[in-house]
């Protein structure tokens, strides 16, 4: 978002980051103390009131031709590269910038107040110093706590609980009986609690399946735009802290979510599906229903978990992409890969070949 | 949604199942008739005053130790697990359940009316007992069936239809000249009638084809949150009788969706397609456009189809998963496949081998 | 979306087209030019009042039934097939008739105006002729162009601007300081400017990193309803002149979208990646992050595209869709790919083959 810009030196930042990071970001700084840093900003086009840093060894070539004010670096990238600019020196650049760029770059604040067409139930609890936004609904029994921001037009159903310092942007809905920990951000259009999807086949018809539990969210959660994460059917939907959740994903009824876990945009996550802490889904991964992921798994975007993964790795299942008319000729091969075996299987019979026992497709 | 809950006794709540069920729901039951039940509930967290059922019979062991008052069960089940538990002995214990969960949890109700920030013009019908909710836009010639409820901040553009006792939550938009039949429910964030993608090249431009069809939508479906179906290019998009579909989906303009199929989550369906009665799209599948899937499909989640089916059956197109290491190692080699055909064939002929003339690969 | 429908003759709808075309399409009437032309419809459904035209000549069959008052076609298709009805000779008939269509359907406009319950800021400039319709909000700082429609519910954040002629349908989300050109439509639900997905990892938790880019638009770009595009970190995610998008795509952030590409439904662009102009994204298909597409690129729907594509052309990466069964008994074999492929090269050596050498596979 927008930012309000503070001018600091760079000492000044140093100074902010540290304390943020509770003494573990350490850093030392060469070069000009007094410089005044207003932005953070990519190597490319930072100029010279800006802090950049090296992302990736790939790109220390653009050290030698950056015009930034100040640059983020290990020890080592900085001995290597020796810029002309003054230096940040810490152990973890990326994470020292990312402080750094929330310290430059703080999201605008609204003044506190309810907007004069806000409909807030009067049984609902609005903490302190909280802004609620135009044409925003708060239901009966809501609890809205300090600090919060909930922006044009969005909804918070019946007897919800939002912690301190959350924010909705504008168009997020968030259904009855639900809850959200604190200092979670929640993007336009996200909806929680929708009914999850069950029914029972009766008759050639489906019966719909009262979904009567909730979502659950724990703090410093952060969750995309237009994405969907369904109440639990019986029981809840769990989201753990410091998830975080891109746009367009949907998270099915009674899954859980464990801490640290990031899913990227388009993921689908079907019900009762338990990630553990720490994973990685990638960009439109598919992750079936009733199947437990352990923690630290990582998947690949695109791919689909058809079974419970119980090591922790890397995983992924993509069909290699080519020109269409090379995929047209190994395509068709695809369908017959068993014929295919099995005719090898007799040309090593024929020539009485012993192949590797270790090969279970046999 | 969260839900007022009745008392009522195991007796009671067995007549209110068996006249919703129209006498195929009968069922006899062991042990307490007067043992009050006031929610549903899973095995796993059941206690005293809940209803439960056994879904499948791999959770049998979960029934020697659940506490639930009371236990849906069919004969076989229940004569071989003998529960402490009072039991419904019934045929179809799901279908039971998912009745008896409707009377016991049912959608809180809002009493009728129209916020006083709802915005309905002159010239729109709005049936009896309907609720029409803050922020809400009624436009022009729209109609709104008897019983309905129009949540806060949702749209009904000009000439809409609603059926009798549909319900939108929250922030639905329904675009001009659209219809919704009866008891329909539709999620947050669905937009139900946007222009489809439709556009004709020229001079190295894109030249957009009106949208002047509708959608057209049956009783008792129910569209999940952030779905959207787009209105025919000329002529309609048509979704059938008692079709479920989860959130995110997409549906293109000029599809057909046959009577009780399902569309679970993410999925994506182009335009034109034609998809037929009491079919399973799993989630994420995608449906390639102008294409017809006949009835009684089920396609996996994940699955990408790309040509008409026209056999009932259950399809899928799946890369399957395996550590990224293993992918690699063969990831490479389906780029070869043809060639690898070429070299078994090579060797078959050089051995003189007639391998089967069924495998049509060759 | 809804239209009205002037009544036209031929000749006259005919004259209305050639000057959208610029003179580039010139057509020749033959037969009644003073017959009355009401809509566009399509082959089968058309009557004596509505035009209609031939997509593909596997359809040329409909055009001896067809009870359509008029027909576009091209001069050999015409000498050809010698219909009943009167023709629109001409060199393209598809984009002839699109021009025509957007003549006979045009989209229903509002009286210029503020509704009521809208919330302009003061500070917001608005151009002349703009509908602004019930519960939008306008930030401060925000410019609307000249003709413009904001329709109900849709918010425009601080410093937002709009060109000349653009629509944003019900419920659109534009974030503070991205901006739209002119002559777009955006349809509902869409989010534009939402952070994207940015964090440092930092002691096992996620540090956000500042998403203090824009989303910059250009002219006669539509984008589909609940479609999602994020703001850059740091420098702009662009989308280029004549981009159209379809319903639920998600684009990431400091993406870049070329001129006239297409991008089809539920497709995923993550972050950084660079896209050329013309190219043809298909449904569903996913691009990972930080790769660039060279102009004039088809991509299949369903493909993941995992690396750089740097040649103009067509490409795919789906795993054939088959019955479940066969699905079971080909997948397996794929874990196996490497081996089955050793086994090859061993039965190879063994005989004393010479593969080609041209199979990197090996």
């Amino acid at each position: 978002m927008a930012a309000g810009r503070p001018q600091l030196t760079l000492a000044e930042l140093a100074a902010a980051v540290e304390e943020r990071g509770a003494g573990r970001l350490a850093a030392t700084i060469e070069g000009d103390r007094e410089l005044l840093i207003e932005a953070a900003a990519p190597l490319e086009t930072a100029g010279p009131a800006d802090l950049t840093f090296l992302a990736n060894i790939r790109y220390r070539n653009a050290v030698a031709t950056t015009r930034a004010g100040a640059l983020v670096l290990t020890a080592a990238d900085n001995a290597a590269l020796r810029p002309a600019a003054s230096v940040v020196v810490c152990e973890q650049p990326y994470a020292w910038f990312a402080f750094a760029a929330q310290v430059l770059h703080r999201p605008a604040q609204r003044a506190p107040g309810i907007e004069a067409s806000a409909r807030v139930d009067p049984s609902a609890r609005i903490g302190a110093d909280v802004w609620i936004g135009p044409a925003v609904i708060i239901e009966a029994g809501a609890e809205v706590g300090a600090g919060c921001a909930i922006e044009a037009g969005s909804y918070v159903g019946r007897g919800v609980r939002i912690g301190k310092g959350t924010r909705l942007y504008p168009g997020v809905r968030v259904m009855d009986e639900c809850t959200l920990g604190a200092s979670c951000i929640v993007h336009s259009g996200a909806v929680i609690g929708a009914d999850g999807f069950g029914f029972a086949p009766f008759a050639g018809t489906w019966i719909k399946i009262p979904q009567t539990g909730r979502v659950v969210i724990g703090d410093d959660v952060e969750i995309g735009a237009n994405t969907t994460i369904d109440r639990g059917t019986m029981g809840d939907t769990i989201v753990e802290d410091d998830v975080k959740i891109d746009n367009q994903v949907q998270i099915g009824h009674n899954c859980r979510i464990g801490a640290h876990t990031v899913v990227a945009g388009c993921a689908g996550i079907a019900g009762s599906a338990i990630i553990g802490s720490h994973c990685q889904i990638g960009g439109a991964a598919m992750i079936q229903g009733h199947i437990t992921v352990c923690d630290r798994v990582a998947i690949s975007g695109g791919t689909v978990i058809t079974r419970s993964i119980n090591q922790p790795g890397f995983y992924t299942s993509i069909f290699p992409f080519m020109t269409n008319t090379e995929w047209e000729r190994n395509a068709a091969v695809v369908r017959h890969l068993r014929e295919l075996r099995d005719r090898i299987r007799a040309l090593e019979s024929r020539l009485g070949s012993a192949p590797d026992n270790k090969d279970s497709s046999r």
